[in-house]
């Protein structure tokens, strides 16, 4: 039984509220129950408004209940993180971090989502991919489309307690899909072109929104789903968003798409590959030979670089090399941050770490819009 | 041959200085020598104050001419890191980083390295640490006191190019020394106790300053020998500077010493340990009960902590946890911001590392005298 709210006090009870941007930083409740023990609801508190607030129930966060399932699923780690970072930025287009807290889904459970990820059959009715048939060849088989499923819930304080009021789910969607012949065989794999990815993840889309409208919570409240392609296995980068629809509360059959226009590409580019501009591929290779020249062992320099609508939106750049003194690192780290200012792209967010066999030792960022790259190095007492 | 020196226009040909704090930000020469090639000498740029610029030369960094020695020498990383961070802080105190460029150790060779940390013998007149004797027993034989030498130069720009005015040489001494009675037997330990680690160290600074007097260059500079007493293998954190000299030009006898206050501990204390402060431990200890506590696999918080004339001036914690999504990584970090900001000692420069078996997740960061974390979370794309 709820007994009594505490809403507006949150800094004072739980202490470590930073941002104070509206009505989501007073939230903090203690429950009486029934037994007499306390249920508290808090949230983790937010670093800016590039991010959500997190719930945390009783001092501990408020995990998934799918929780690990992409992990097990997809082995591809840039897959998965391209895809909860890129359904985040979805859902952020829709639902503002001002106004929501966000919760690890709750409403899809480990058991439901590996049975949607599986096939449909006999013992398994609600599999979301295709029956098995009897070939074996790469085009005459039935793939696995669908490989990763993500919930992510959308709250708002509601008096007492904190209401589901919007929900975004991810469905990543196998640009390539490996299987085995027999068990300890070898991999071949099937693979599927952009025009099926679409047409098979839209298809999927609509009897996934289908089946959550079923679900009394869901019945009311703006679903957004986003569609992914994920990238091959040996692929270096993610795969990426290409359409999302917002429908709006009841609605039960998806009638608009979004389209996204975002590519992820590896610098420096493959001999065999062509990237969206010629002048950040030059910026970039400015920047490597610069940087590769500075120590007698040369670095490894590498770049994830996103690209929404045809413009640099993000990159990620890694440097490896080997370091004898912590003065190196120091004396590199500012040798980077002039080079990067003067070589890599404006505008775009870019992050570099500089890693050795020891681990990270320094890292460089700079914001989206800002002039100048931050440095840190890591030192140890 | 140096033909001409072109000063006061780096911004513009070396493109990337990024401070702007004086003569040594204009420094860029561009020599000719008689066989046509050219020498450039360049400077890093400079994150902060923070930090020496470092000598480039012909776009390469200038390595020191012993580097590799510690690397090869020194089995505890920490006392490497913490010895040449260390003494750069002592450098800093008495070398203006805003009128010095640093370079790296160009008098002390790989050889005279080794030969100086070796034992003295016959073949080997130089070595600084005892003769051995024929006792094996960890009293009776003469252990191992010398076990690291730092060189670090610091330059000013003298017209057509940098000219060495100071020197810092640190000297790390064993407070535990290992050795082995056969080649591949057990391996036994002599403790040195604080008293002969000063007496043995001041004694080999006194025999360092002197050769060191003997060089051309070095006749006439002030030099600063510091002296640094090693951790023992097993330990978690570096060991400490305990006393430095600035020996004035051309002074060969060291008739000052300028007593370092500063002890590094690990967090949480071992039981049989005493800290410096128990509201610093208090802090630490609900700052990682509060973490812990957060997911249901438990987070393991440990932190470095560096306390200069009793007073905390400086701690890493370094966090490790399993983590599912990058949503978790982002809810966590949020929430160790707040947890941080409520629990830590204020005034301190703290870093923490949120990592995981992936590798590092986030960084959070807060320096002295500021009040707010900032964070980073690492993304992919």
């Amino acid at each position: 039984m709820l007994k009594k709210a505490i809403v507006g006090i949150s800094i004072i009870l739980s202490g470590f509220m930073l941002a104070a941007c509206g009505s989501i930083d007073n939230l903090s409740s203690d429950t009486n129950s029934s037994n007499g023990s306390k249920t508290k609801t808090q949230l983790t508190g937010q670093t800016n408004d590039n991010y959500y607030q997190g719930v945390i129930k009783n001092g501990r966060y408020r995990t998934s209940k799918s929780r690990g399932v992409s992990v097990s699923q997809e082995s591809n780690q840039f897959n998965i993180k391209g895809f909860e970072n890129g359904l985040l930025n979805i859902s952020k287009k829709e639902f503002s971090t001002k106004k929501y807290v966000f919760q690890e889904g709750q409403y899809l459970s480990t058991d439901q989502v590996e049975n949607w990820l599986d096939r449909k059959s006999k013992s398994n009715p609600t599999g979301l991919n295709p029956e098995k048939v009897k070939s074996t060849t790469p085009t005459g088989r039935t793939p696995i489309y669908l490989s990763q499923i993500d919930e992510q819930d959308f709250m708002v304080p509601n008096g007492k307690s904190l209401k589901l009021s919007a929900m975004t789910v991810g469905l990543a969607i196998n640009s390539v899909d490996y299987y085995k012949k027999t068990q300890y065989g070898p991999t071949y794999q099937t693979n599927i072109s952009n025009a099926e990815v679409k047409k098979h993840g839209k298809a999927i889309a609509n009897q996934v929104l289908q089946r959550l409208r079923k679900k009394k919570a869901l019945k009311n409240i703006p679903i957004i789903i986003a569609l992914y392609k994920s990238a091959s296995d040996d692929s270096l980068v993610g795969g990426n968003f290409f359409a999302y629809s917002l429908n709006d509360d009841s609605e039960t059959k998806i009638s608009k798409w979004t389209k996204v226009n975002q590519k992820n590409y590896v610098f420096p580019l493959q001999s065999n590959k062509k990237g969206p501009s010629t002048n950040d591929e030059d910026s970039f290779d400015n920047f490597k030979s610069t940087i590769q020249g500075f120590f007698p062992n040369l670095s490894g320099v590498t770049a994830q670089a996103q690209y929404t609508d045809g413009s640099l939106t993000g990159m990620n750049v890694n440097i490896t090399t080997q370091f004898y003194s912590q003065t190196e690192i120091i004396s590199f780290t500012q040798y980077i941050q002039g080079a990067a200012q003067k070589y890599l792209p404006a505008n775009a967010p870019i992050d570099i770490t500089v890693q050795s066999t020891e681990g990270i030792q320094s890292f460089l960022s700079r914001k989206a819009n800002e002039k100048k790259f931050s440095a840190h190095i890591f030192n140890s007492y």
